[in-house]
């Protein structure tokens, strides 16, 4: 018996009977929902659903399944994605100096909370090679300078490609990725910090310390070719105080960064998150 | 055209099919769902669903609902409540003489938040009849002592009855309900202090404060025989320090008692909680 | 026996022996010091202390406490406040139509939480002058449009001074203050919706939700020049997810709104709050 | 230039003039305080206070500091400990099979959060050895049955000893300590988590998810003959929900306990942190 599961992410103009029309779909199949959640944007007049069932019983091999369901879903002007819980992506990390984040992720990936494949390190600086070899994961350092970054992004999708990734996670990846690169690739989900009011541009922990900010925050949103503006897929803060030194900030933000960006990483993972604008659904 | 809406709470042993069925006895019936959300219980082997859709257009007459629906869901062994979004609740509010969670409801009342018709105030003191005559809410004072306990309560159930109250929300009403009153009127909500270890007993923000707990909490529950005991409706915390005396850790209490207080109350006339067992599911 | 106490807030020039020459002068005159807090800006060069002390026991006459002061503090470059606990301060509310934060101000006056005279409400609407009235409080509708902005602040200052208003709270006051009005009257407390990222302009809510955001906050800081952009006294914020309509984030957002700003008064009102440059030191 | 600073936690029965006692203590001597915070407790009648001046131009040379203040100290009935910045507290973690306490504490002692010498891990199972190794610390197995309990308890002692530990970390170990081994090394920080309601005995997650809590928490506190009931360092908590299943919460508590344990060391390292009672003052 498989325990695996298959999982629908659907997008759809909103019109009568949607959930009816999705549940029988499944169960005309022999299929046991286990999970079903749905969400209206009646300003969109969208209709969003994410849809889980177990695999076992149900009477449609898998490569039928997407092609049947797109003889109901298409007639209704759906998009949908159809995953299937024991074909596990494959991941890459990017770094540069930082290890806090990729830390973290590799720990959890180990301890069974990230459920992805991490078989691909990328980083434009040597440093974290050691953790990449400590962990068996290659590691490929492509160093980017203004003139190469072209060359240097021509050598990452080259990666990508070669190690079949299909999500990358920029784990503070300091460098800015060229709207050519994110047409190209575009399924990454970065990390940064966030604050209240905003502090656009260099040294922010410093400038929010300036300013006596009582709360900081970090931000995970998937890569779109506005910097740092993608869809946001989860956020959450910690109170700070004027006891808090500039280093405080930063190592309080470190301690956000990777509880936000690890928490992305795995409802991403579960196909939880339905991106439609420039926003996410995330059926948690 | 009328916006109301028909909800349906449903608990149900789990089999195959149930969301397709729920959801197609709604669209054979020309309903819109706006809101569908369900949850399964693999150890109690239960499926839990509340299905929210638009009256206008819905083919059946209001008092033909629950039987139609009734001739589904019996043979599936499923107990079901249906509630109409245009017949609004009539609720008592009981306090004794401490008036935060009493006027924190009454304002959300006001201002929309809390959709029900407040009628009623009962209290074994008379000191918050004042805030009552504002409101032009009615006031009944009913003295209680260990003597005449039986007969208060008598009392109380009497003008439950006179009022027609659907629902009891205990504001911080410092008398015990016996058995017998919880039998019968089950429907109350209660508020109360929660600490980290619990602190059961006499003065027990002089026993936190005297631990030096650096959080403290507050828990909505429904009423039964079991003091304190019941289903947790929803729950919260605040962080606390040395520098907070034991007035403050009552003063953040009364803030998080009000909160925690109009959210469970606001959930349970939304339709959103399904009891079962000693629990719930909140379907947020 | 007076519990009334004494408590200084300075602001000095960071050198050896502050903290020894501020206690010996409060020892040295028989006061018992209650609480002593200070703080050191490396970057600024700061030293920044409170201390509060009983009367009772003191040797020193009130009207003198500050000439003595100054005998030690001048040399060394402070600048200080001197508040006593028993010289309550005497505070306007502004509002515009909105409730939330003048009812939550006058109930926690009420219960003894904000430690001030509530003796005037200003709006620029008429109304919220029930509730002035319930509460036997002087309310002044001073009406304002563009042309007639000059004029209704001269009305506004005047009615300051005719009322000895030591602090105003801008409870939604929604009216920015021109530049001269500030500079006449600096000591005001506003609250505003805070968001990551910000929503500058209109209708921020509505941007937030179009934006999927996850977390809302509220910010209450001192009003200066910089509209929005004063020393910020406290911050908080609530998680929200797709499930929440803008109405949710305003009413999460009022929920906020309240409990900040009332927080902020109350440490302004305890003199926790030491301003300098455009941050704030919090010694709560 | 040394940057080298020297702490005094001290505790004393409250009496006027001890603010300005020690603070003119320090000062008479050149020391320029760096952080100086101090509490009463009224009940206990108890003034507790921590203060931290640099060694640089401070004229006592180490080993006369302490007899030095005992002068002033003792004829006030005062009880303190001292400490030096760069005498960093040789510390021992001690684990059984679950690793994410021991790897966060190890890598934010990596980072620098963690100001200890960690020179000994000891387990009573095997299976967490390759992490001492990775990180170089030296990894000792000492089974504990029921009828080996006094003698494992006699070789950790002499661990302790040999290895001139100062500080034990217990990281997730499953084991309870005899009230004897308790009073041979009272220096120990233990983590557990923390319901609302408390969940006593065994599968305290299983028994929070069958009772729908809503909240989880950690605590941190010192071991004391009593277990987990010592004095509460630090505590937090995170919201749970009905979609939680217990391997979630186990997930969550993982995370809680991780990070409230690494804060509490922190604190304790940092010399911030004063016990009296059965609980504690914890200056941040």
């Amino acid at each position: 018996m498989s325990l695996a599961t298959a999982t629908l992410l659907i997008n759809c103009p909103d019109q009568r009977g949607l959930v009816a029309k999705i549940a029988s779909f499944i169960d005309a199949n022999g299929g046991n929902i286990l999970h079903a959640d749905q969400h209206q944007d009646p300003t969109a007049n969208l209709f969003l659903s994410r849809v889980e069932w177990q695999l076992d019983g149900f009477n449609l091999p898998r490569d039928l399944i997407d092609p049947a369901f797109g003889a109901i879903a298409k007639p209704l002007g759906a998009t949908w994605q159809l995953h299937f819980s024991d074909e596990v992506p494959r991941m890459a990390i990017w770094v540069s100096r930082q290890d806090h984040c990729l830390l973290d992720l590799l720990w959890r990936n180990k301890a069974g909370e990230i459920p992805a494949k991490i078989v691909l390190i990328i980083s434009n600086h040597p440093d974290l090679a050691p953790i990449a070899q400590q962990f068996g994961i290659d590691y490929h350092h492509v160093p980017i300078s203004k003139d190469t970054k072209a060359e240097a992004e021509a050598k990452q999708l080259e990666l990508l490609r070669e190690y079949q990734i299909d999500l990358v996670v920029l784990a503070k990846y300091m460098q800015i990725l060229t709207p050519g690169f994110v047409a190209a690739f575009p399924n990454a989900i970065n990390i940064h910090h966030s604050f209240l009011p905003a502090f656009p541009g260099a040294n922010p922990y410093q400038r929010a310390h300036d300013r006596g900010v009582k709360v900081i925050g970090a931000t995970a949103h998937y890569v779109t070719q506005d910097l740092d503006e993608g869809p946001i897929i989860e956020q959450d803060v910690s109170r700070v105080s004027h006891r808090d030194t500039v280093e405080d900030l930063v190592r309080k933000g470190k301690d956000l960064e990777r509880v936000v960006l690890a928490r992305a990483v795995r409802l991403h993972l579960q196909n939880r998150v339905l991106v439609y604008g420039n926003r996410t659904v995330v059926f948690e």
